[in-house]
């Protein structure tokens, strides 16, 4: 089937893209025909500018345009916390919530032998730097809940144990807004094992 | 929430595409980042290219980077025979059949009083001097099964009876590897209309 080159370079383009297939890839390419020039424009300056100016900060690992990034940069956080997590997206949630107001260390991943991404691909040694500095009291560990993260998590705990800090877990248990009897009961064990006192 | 700006752009811009909402634009924007400088750059040309250099064929009305398109100007193809479609969209999909050898015409779009598209919104005034040429024997009217597509059809069907010339409509019926049991019954009182001898 004939289609105009532009089109098809463009709908090429899209199906790099995580998640586009062929079908989506020609809806999105026959929108952008539809467009005001001036926001294509946009979106291939924006493009190129995330590729080209961004990169990981030094200390945490975290995606910045500066760097220390604007996180280590900010003199108002507690520096005493580092909140360990795998990818920088998971910044982005715990940010959200707005009640964490520590310092981050970005893994860029968690330890999967199955992968075989081991310790060394992680940026561990950095994590290390950062906590023989004594003004780091608590290490939070907020690796994602399953097999890959709990195995790092565990490794992570065991290795700054020679140094005397507080580290942490973030807490299973069910969701808020979730389902007792939709529960699987790995959750549902996880929510009884922590319970608190109210 | 604090994201480089660089970042929160290519999420805006994301976000602009249809069916992109805001987690599938940051999971995009992540992913760019993690693409060779090569294909980014790729798709940003692409982008631009496609809104540039494309237009609108001054026969068919079907996108183009010549003019006329590449198949007004095949003469291989069937003169004598015009496929009316709403969207180059719909090309694409008739010529995916590789059965049809003959023109289109495009209307871009069909009549809406609802969204307030009438006749002279349509690419109406084309067809017409198209088929007034002598050498157009059949016209086939290949709107989409729908309200809007069978009001254009028959509007259509009775804008051209001054000329002579065959005016048909594209069959309604099952689709193939269908199922009768799950067929609506408008669909399947129609396939019984349209039923043919064996």
């Amino acid at each position: 089937m004939y289609l105009p080159q532009p089109i098809s370079k463009l709908i090429e383009g899209f199906m790099r893209l995580p998640g586009i297939g062929p079908k989506t890839a020609q809806r999105l390419a026959f929108f952008v025909l539809t467009m005001k020039e001036d926001d294509v424009l946009d979106l291939a300056k924006a493009l190129v500018r995330a590729k080209r100016d961004l990169s990981t900060c030094s200390v945490c690992g975290n995606i910045t345009d500066q760097d220390p990034c604007h996180i280590c940069s900010d003199k108002s956080r507690d520096q005493s916390v580092i909140c360990v997590v795998q990818d920088t997206r998971d910044v982005i949630a715990m940010e959200r919530t707005r009640e964490y107001r520590g310092l981050y260390h970005v893994l860029h991943g968690a330890i999967s032998p199955m992968e075989g991404i081991g310790p060394e691909e992680l940026q561990i040694p950095e994590l290390l730097k950062r906590v023989s500095n004594e003004e780091v009291q608590e290490l939070i560990l907020a690796t994602n809940p399953n097999v890959e993260g709990e195995a790092t998590a565990i490794y992570l705990s065991k290795l700054v144990k020679p140094f005397s800090l507080k580290v942490t877990r973030i807490a299973h248990g069910l969701p808020v807004g979730g389902d007792l009897e939709y529960a699987d009961e790995v959750t549902l064990s996880k929510a009884l094992e922590g319970r608190r006192e109210l």
